[in-house]
């Protein structure tokens, strides 16, 4: 269980990373929705390995083909059916870990949840699943684009090298302008260069994405347990590597007096908006119509260069060392899905909310 | 929509803050489970308004009503109602601003959504919804206990007041011994004057509970989407007033290598445990044996004594102050809730974990 | 599990026969829908035991007492929660047959799956739960109500005596004319003598309610698994005693030609029609705006007041007698309960469909 | 919505008649299981088009690909996903009804619903579908044989010739020894010769099935709203052209007196049964460890070969006449359908059960 995401837009994945393919199949997407296949190939590109230097070297094209549910270029309401074959599935790479369990990957609690694992690559553990997850989102993003709504992520912090500027005095526009996916020039180059030492030593480390959503409207989320929030941060922990999701002031603003953060209301033309927004753009679990942003924290790589002790399938100890090619840091890759692990959720809640009032 | 949660072991909360009742049905309890009603009743006093002089003085008595499910003190399979009477609902408190939208409430956001709200006392999107999941969380909790798992929470921060012992230094037999529920004596101390020293100010301030879980079987949680601290994260981020959560190693882990994070694995008699837990007890979303830990942080209570600027229904200019009776801090009484919705989390993973295999 | 219906529009009963109260939550009905109390009242009436000379002599009033979700009169979108408190609950009649398993009763079943029982009235598997459903019922249709849509339901058969006339030559505001709700006077009239015959034997026997929607608009229904009439059989089948669903053509549609049972399209005005109506307002499983009919068959009541061999809990040979108060013939009561379910799987297909284009 | 089928074993099945392919994703097979591909292919190979004379003659030699989920030859836990391509799609014999709404089809409703539809061959309304559903579904035979439950599905009915014997007369291993899916031969050749009368005058006729489910521990099945007949009766009018659905004694047990229809229990060695199973194995809707039958009816099909009054997309009368390669009789190719949506609710059922005691 655990493979399907949203109520209404509703997206199913399967395969391993090693396996024949890797699939993702969208039960709700509304009929009519013209369906532009580049956008979600540009998606795929950006998530894709080998796409810098500052990645694995491994090769996929990542390209998709879609099987079902779009007709004449549009969605007809029907499940929409996307397969992503692997080509460049080097199985051998892995055999030296079939029966070792690598050091803070799943290969362990795999093992002792199903009593049986994939081993080679991973199997469904490993982040090659994310690909299907982004290919549904750039569906889910293009019915966004509809309702004039934004996503924006970047990576605003690698290691200890922290973008200090809030994202409104950042220019958004720049997330692509560099392979770390950083919209501050200075900032990215010393994030790129941090990469590049740490992978040079064989080794792995964290960092963290801010996403930022324009454009939704006031009355998205569900109350109580299914509150927006809550919505995109078991969305964001549901990615690998994911340790910790906040919002608006997220644990920062612990430390602040309620008279500091609440966020007033005013008018602006017709509009009511908030002074401030510590909000994050979300109030009661519903969205308030600003901006809504947080931050997703991304632990170091599990697989390095180096020697790690471990235990072995029957209880042995043995040492684990990393092959094949690997990132060593993972956030430059995982901006696009936190884009879309974020439009799943607003796509479904924009949906839900067409249901609740008379 | 979204007033249910879990999928086997799943509850349905309604009510109203200033409404008749609140309450919870669980469907799925498993059948055969005494039910010690003092465990219910014991919880529902550490949430319960009045407790303490750092806590609102709102006196509710809580106690709960069981309706249905339950035959000659054991569970039988059959829903599990529980209700608890609104008694003290001084609905007057909140005349003066049913047509305000205090600032940093959900009263904006409930009407723009529903074109309809319950002011009175913040309506459906009070906090004291969450009594009736401190009701079910008992339950779920003597469904852990059966299977020998602990759930421990206490206050590790109020504003920038931060307890900085890990949980393994600390006495979690202690949480109880003093009302702001942190086991460090002198720094429960320090708290409990800041909380104090907020108040007379008419302010309020954040706070982090930390969460440890023990005993939880390796197993536990699903790939993919359902990942085990996904659920927690999900289930804390749906806790009122939360702006935050990390697990393991969280958003500091970010600026570790791989080599320093990676948990390496070895035997302790016949249990394959890691020697290091960065990982807080989950890997690949799966639990590993080890404890489980999180942090989870509470923004300050967005009802405060001071004039602050608004806008009223008809879109005017308003000043909002708080009146009634309203907690400072939140997270003194938010400790049971943050563990009831960790057991609500486990004890459906556990469900779930039995079909699991052959 | 198994205690929760609708998609959207979602219902939760909960309660025992002889426990303190059933009840039931809707999570998902549209804000700002007025409720009308006395519609709610009236239905329950309808299905309330001791309401006329066929049917059992039990009394009970089925009072409901609202305790969420509505606010001055309107829904608010949040969860209503209805309770309706048991009062005639005599459990001494039943204290005969605690260790005994009534035959065709659900006291074997729940016994072997849970290991434990309520065996007072039949606890959870007494049709006493389906007054929750009632109530939910009477919401959903206040709902359908502004959308023109109606629900018809009337008895057409009672042992192997058939109301033979199709609805469309029936009177269906005669329905509440006499006690059996047959709108067919000289019909009901031998259906009601059948039934106090069978009575004073001690004996109990079947029937058959048909069910009429018009009204319903075009395009409700989900494709492949949640066709329309897979959703309408499920909800029936799910109402106790009911033994089969067919819906149009039904079971004598197997005897007819294709060339036969096609319903041709015609205009009348703007709309498009079919001459016949074979399909019974359902093609692919989606509504076609024709009038959507159906029948539901209802087994004999098992409680008899005659002697039946059976068997004990420990196993050993016994006899069962039925004492207390039973209706000879379910299907007078039983009217309002199917009307309740279409209602509410009409309802949430109305709210579903919502989200069906761009 | 509408494409997934089951909570714990749940299927999500995809693609058009004439798309690229249909196909399917098993989410919560459990781990371990051993999967025979064989009896994947058979299963297909008896519900695939051109098997016999008295099917369709279009050709499809529907093989399936596994895609994930299944490593060294068993089921790892993960998703199982399923492709079957199509190869025979001559979309060309479509074209001629692009524009006009065939009687008794799904075209006006899916244009209704959704504005567009792919038209070709039915797209997803057609029963091409149920192919993948017949993949999925026999995996859960595989995994119910481990638990020694037996489906064995005929035909009973075809038009107004009907298998008057009940089913323990017959011999259900000869259910594949003629082209009708009848067990006994001269009622079979008797069809077989109706069927082909038929499809000579252009026309169809319906038909009815008779499943039986053997080995079906007791306890199967949750109370109230997912009865266990009410999810077999759910599943099976998913299935096109089902008109009803009844179970035990169903319509017929209607005219029986209680004191006929009651099952009384007996000891047989160690085990409670029933002396007559008018129950049809299910009380309350749980199972009683008796057999389990229900009869499944099926209508004429739609397409025929003859002219049909009809209107076109733009309101316009048309005429109608089926082209292509058609089904006569859809019973014998849905003998395979009505297994595998049984085995499916019963895996569902299985292992939900799981979870239901301490």
């Amino acid at each position: 269980m655990g493979n399907s995401f949203g109520k209404l837009f509703r997206i199913t994945t399967y395969g391993e990373s090693h396996g024949q393919a890797i699939g993702v199949v969208i039960d709700g997407c509304p009929a009519g929705l013209e369906i532009d296949q580049e956008t979600i190939q540009h998606q795929l590109d950006r998530r894709k390995p080998g796409q810098s230097r500052i990645t694995t070297q491994r090769k996929e094209s990542d390209e998709f083909q879609i099987v079902s549910g779009i007709f004449e270029g549009k969605s007809t309401g029907t499940p929409i059916s996307m397969i992503i074959w692997n080509k460049d599935a080097r199985s051998k790479d892995y055999s030296h870990i079939a029966e070792k369990f690598r050091p803070s990957h799943a290969d362990f609690t795999y093992q002792e949840k199903y009593g049986i694992r994939d081993y080679r690559g991973g199997g469904r553990s490993s982040a090659r699943e994310t690909a299907a997850r982004v290919a549904a989102g750039a569906i889910a993003m293009q019915l966004l684009k509809e309702h004039n709504i934004g996503i924006s992520s970047y990576v605003s912090q690698v290691g200890s090298l922290k973008l200090e500027l809030p994202y409104q005095q950042l220019d958004l526009n720049a997330i692509e302008d560099n392979i770390v996916r950083c919209p501050h020039r200075e900032t990215a180059e010393a994030m790129i260069e941090l990469i590049e030492t740490t992978r040079k030593q064989g080794d792995s480390i964290g960092g963290v994405i801010t996403g930022v959503l324009t454009g939704v409207p006031a009355g998205l989320g569900e109350p109580v347990f299914e509150k927006l929030h809550a919505q995109l941060g078991g969305a964001m922990l549901g990615i690998n590597a994911v340790k910790g999701f906040e919002y608006g002031s997220g644990f920062e603003g612990v430390s602040m007096k309620g008279s500091q953060h609440n966020d007033e209301f005013e008018r602006q033309g017709d509009r009511i908006v908030t002074k401030t927004n510590y909000s994050g753009g979300i109030q009661g679990g519903i969205s308030n119509g600003q901006d809504i942003y947080f931050r997703v924290a991304f632990k170091p790589v599990a697989t390095i260069m180096k020697d790690q002790q471990s235990i072995d399938q029957k209880g042995a100890p043995t040492v684990v060392k990393g092959r094949g090619r690997h990132d060593p840091c993972v956030v430059p890759r995982a901006v696009p899905i936190v884009d879309a692990m974020a439009a799943l959720v607003l796509a479904d809640s924009l949906l839900l909310n067409k249901s609740i009032r008379l």
